[in-house]
């Protein structure tokens, strides 16, 4: 395996920047944010390491020679909207960047784009799912036809304000046992995060051997429960005061179990580490820091 | 204590066959279920034993002879509507039915009403609250004037139909603090059911020490979890498919530490079966063998 | 559902005497022992309370009229032998034999009868199945043609001189399953006995949700897992120091969830008790001790 | 086994009317305060049942066929006093009447004297087993001479008076241990009461195995741990604030198993519920409704 | 955070050898003993790397260069004496030795000095709880006009010559609150060590998540349960045989757990190891491989 | 203590070779597979990297020196065949190559050899270990007279085609009692393997407690547990399909545990990794990037 991170959070440094750091920090792998071009619109998205829109073949193979030059290799291509939004324009936009980035994927001989499948966060699991069913098949499709895979990440993508749906259907098995009976196509699959797995009390382990063909991408996000505010909101609070994201190995993921699991299912290929940690942010030396504690958490199990 | 239960799962009998049925099968008290004459609108609410908007001295004299005949007393009137429902007409309706059911309960000579304070489903828990503030002080002051306490039960009237809000905002530790905040008059208290606890992860010996004085009447009814519709599902599934009600006794709920923690707490009142396990439903034998098994299983604790 | 017990604890007293005493007992039903008359071959088999070689018409009448006297039902005629054991002349006695029984079940219009599938005790589990994939399907197919359901034990009949393979090859869920692919009958299932899967460390309660078409009968045993020899000896000390047989109550079998997937699933039939509880033999007196206390215990679930 | 209680929960009930009392109320056996006539020394001690010093043989015939005619036996005479006080007058005092209480038991046809080893609380349980050595060899000679078991009780007698050391060092499995290296007559054993082993973190199930030649009489009496004032306290603070003593089934002994233990052992005499419960105490009435509910919780397990 | 170690495990070395091995070893700061000069009274106590009582401005100066030469930062200076010892003659000397150790810190620009605040041991805490409140507010006066800050250790200093009261009455939750309500200054905090609140039952991250305006400095301890000794001795024996110190990762404390809540509060000071581990003990070569083992085990987590 | 691996996992490289990246890849110790030159009977067996029978005094010193250029010693010499097999020729054979390894070891100045004691398979271990008694009192005093001490693995060899007694009855606490009974010399001891207690349910850390004075020698193995098979297939399933032999720190061992306890026992010696993880196997890479995880997961408690 391979250690990455997603460079999303690390919006003030150009890609090269981004590129030397890391590998002067030891890491193998990179998943490049690539939202188009513009503001952020909720905390780490918005933000673009590629201009994926105006990449032609030689600005790939620029980037793709100055990564080299580093050792690094892009695990995947990151871009993570919402495509079943209530407003059919934004439906419109956001799939075509979604083609964008497949596009970009060829040029940079990536092999995997990774995004959401979106929600109407107004609707039931349920009816996203039918929605899900018209949006989605001719999204795969495109990628299918130019040897790219899709990875579906399965955060729910609930927060106050995107209550109760969330933005992301695809956050539980039964959910992508079905996404992946409407759409059985072998480029469709998942870039899991374990950390959306433990407050939903989802055994993350044996979610691994369930999925074990479809998981393209992994990320290395963690989980902490606090218990006092769990016990004074309970389920029905949906985490909002309970659920406090953290770096690998501060949470409640069962790391050297998860791993095991991956290794056991002859997954070799990235970790990558998406921080979101609030202890660990406010300038980048401490965003750095959370990195270089994940990294150093992970590093005795990546080989 | 006293073993009693809620009339509501006997809709088909008159309170004094439900009275001799519970006097011979060894209940010393009745939660009588008080809704308004007329059709019911869910499973098991809108059932009425007593017509407490046509009762009268004589009335009343008359059922609490048939009862004390039996040997029985009144636990409480159970009347479980929606105060806060979205529409003004409807909040207007179920608050006079709330007197009716007080003014019952001083003709009765029964010292508690049990409610819901209701929600409006598309609204936050926040925002319900607000809306609690306005209705409820008055209703809690009309019981008092009239020395009968208010018991609002914990259910948050969460299914697919009310979903996400459920029907009923008073279902947290936190959420109760609130409203003893914006309420601390000594009459207004709860009707703690332990199996909504369960299937929120929120501890129920825990609930029972730490809202001690505002305990008035205890709910024995269990919930189930199963594991694998909770792997299949996780939280965001809101419990639908993963919690289950059952029987005392055949659940998740630690009936000797909460019957244990009640003790020491003091409280010496009913302990009210409330049946709502659809494996002991179809008849009104079924029903009653629900009800058999909830009393042997928790006899050995009431003295 | 109706408690009662396996006859076969009770050598010394004739069914008659059984019948009595199980009724003043609070007993509803009898598993009736139904081996050949003849001398017992191990602990508890061998007993034969109905002759059912010699059993005609007039005889059945006589047993059903003395056991509705008592208010009695029969829950199944018990048989236990091996079907599989390397001697075919044995296989041939007993399958003779199984047919008296099942012969005798429709002269006592009882629906079951329960019994082994056998093993030969030197062979692995799946040889074993290929040897039940030849003997089992005309015994099904006699007891289907006559109305009767054949309930297995999974009772894997390992102790020392049986070791290693033990004379039931039906133990395990992965066994019943190709069971049931082989012989997919409506007439074929278990006689399920938990006590046997505590020591196996297979959860019980998730056996019964899985395998809920399949069980006609239940068994209330326990089984006590004694923790210091289990470090002595280990698993591969096949349980012989540290699985101890005890009376439901005494052991690690969670009954109140056993009983709550049962009543959940439908299952409205018997808990009938088997006892080899070595603290309670030796004398008849301490033998229905035993049976007590197991009454005592299930007796609230009971209804 | 029988159930029985200690008398000394009834202060104000002379013996007969205990024994009425506890015939119709379904016990077998009673454990008899013999505390010297006059004030009681502390909460339930000092309580006198029968005047063991000035009993005689007409005296002894008189109560047995009191007690016969209720259907009851005596299980142990009950004095429990500190032997290893500090100053040697009261050492001879006890020890005298200790005397008397086997003398009677003699008389009564009793088989057993429950009792403490006693300390000095100011000196380490070391520095006390040197004393025992001296203090006790005499004692259970006496008694062994007139074939009278002695059972010490495991209660450490530590409170806020008789902190650090307690008033009986007989506590702990080591302390055993070294008392019957000391004395290894084979009248000499346990009162075993496992409510005292759960505050001390001491496996209840573990001790019955581990002891089970030295048990002579068994304690019902149960201890909840009360989580918060542990986390306040600590072990360090003695279980002061967080030990807090209940009936059986209200705390945290495991009943089943100790109960599953006890048979497994062969032992067939009394659990003698020992009430001390202070949310069953206050008057009469509330202290015979903490008998009852230990008794229907034990019952099933009783036979 | 900076990783530490407590300089009082290695009494054979000076000052810059210290520092020197520290340095290469990896270590950012040095938590220094400063006893007074002279002979040890128990184990690593009245070890002086820095004579506090002589040193003045130079000195003082000379030590800071000596260590920015290595790179390493003094955490605080460490002087763990009973200012509560029953003897007030006693209790004046340690006074005016923290009053030297408060000036030296401020020559040093060391913003703390860690120490106990004492026991009288055969008081209870109450008791010496009434001491501390005129003991203790002059005393952390004087360090508060100085801007030093007071860090107070949570080590009972309870073994058999301090039985039972042990020698430092802070070891509990209930009492640092009592402690600071009583002296409520900014400047006085906890040197908090979570080894000493695993053997008491008390959960060392809700203690950080609790008291995170009190932690000033963190000890990295481990305390290991012997199990079969806890069953021996109980919790009356107060941990002496069942109470293992041990170096970070060789115990019970949730390590991971620990720093993560650390974090989560902002805390970003030192985390200083403090080596009592009788297992790398006996040779300065064993203590220095217990230290490399106790960074080895925490780096992975210091950032 | 030192980390070391067992060379039987490199088969195609020869031992210098093994040596050099040993050293690079910082090990200090080696355990040499010294089966007799031939051909492999199973998977990892009947490597060689020393032909022991060929050994004389020149070639011993040449291997010492050019370990020792790598900074490597041997901890000790490898053959693990069949002693008790049924056949006595085979019987013979084995012994007599026994000898040839502890010749070797005594040039080699090895202190140990490891190896199985062996079993018929056929045969129950009671019977096992009268053969034991017969074959091995030899062997451990020519190994004495010799200065050579004996480590006996525990792996039970049970597989498929060995089932059910396996060919090393050496695997349970009880039968090492029993061998050291047998054989109490003090060169006669254990080559400790936890992966083989973790499916047989026997606590690993207790082991090492308890048999402290007979580890010789320690392998780092690890075994995962998987939860779905052992439901399918239950104990009697003897681990085939759920029992799955992993690297250090992807299996159940609690490894902080077991070196915690093998350093309070004072073990100093090699911590030798067994490398049968099938998720690293195939080329010699892979093998490889298998000991690199074992040694960065053993390596921050190496000291």
């Amino acid at each position: 395996m391979k250690l990455g991170f997603l460079t999303a959070a690390l919006p003030g440094m150009a890609l090269n920047e981004v590129a030397g750091w890391a590998a002067e920090s030891g890491f193998g792998m990179l998943e490049i944010a690539s939202w188009p071009k513009g503001k952020a619109e909720r905390r780490y998205a918005g933000v673009s390491h590629i201009d994926v829109a105006g990449l032609d073949k030689a600005g790939a193979k620029e980037i793709r020679s100055m990564l080299s030059g580093h050792g690094l290799d892009i695990s995947s291509l990151a871009y993570y909207p919402n495509y079943l939004a209530p407003d059919s324009g934004q439906r419109q936009i956001v799939a075509e960047h979604l083609k964008n980035v497949i596009d970009a994927a060829v040029l940079l001989e990536v092999p995997i784009v990774g995004t959401f499948v979106g929600a109407d966060q107004a609707k039931s699991a349920r009816d996203n799912m039918d929605d899900f069913a018209t949006v989605w098949p001719p999204l795969v499709k495109y990628a299918g036809e130019r040897e790219i895979k899709v990875a579906i990440e399965n955060c729910p993508m609930v927060w106050e304000q995107t209550w109760p749906g969330g933005q992301n259907v695809a956050y539980s098995p039964s959910i992508w046992t079905r996404m992946f009976e409407i759409i059985p196509d072998e480029n469709f699959g998942l870039n899991m995060d374990p950390s959306h797995l433990i407050w939903q009390f989802i055994d993350e382990v044996r979610v691994i051997q369930d999925f074990r063909d479809r998981i393209f991408h992994f990320h290395a996000k963690d989980m902490e429960i606090d218990r006092e505010m769990l016990y004074q909101d309970g389920v029905l609070g949906a985490g909002f005061s309970w659920a406090i994201p953290r770096l690998p190995g501060l949470g409640a993921v069962k790391w050297p179990e998860v791993i095991a699991a991956l290794y056991r299912n002859g997954y070799d290929y990235v970790v990558s580490i998406e921080h979101e940690d609030r202890a660990f942010e406010g300038d980048e030396e401490l965003v750095k820091r959370g990195f270089y504690l994940a990294r150093d958490v992970l590093n005795p199990y990546i080989v």
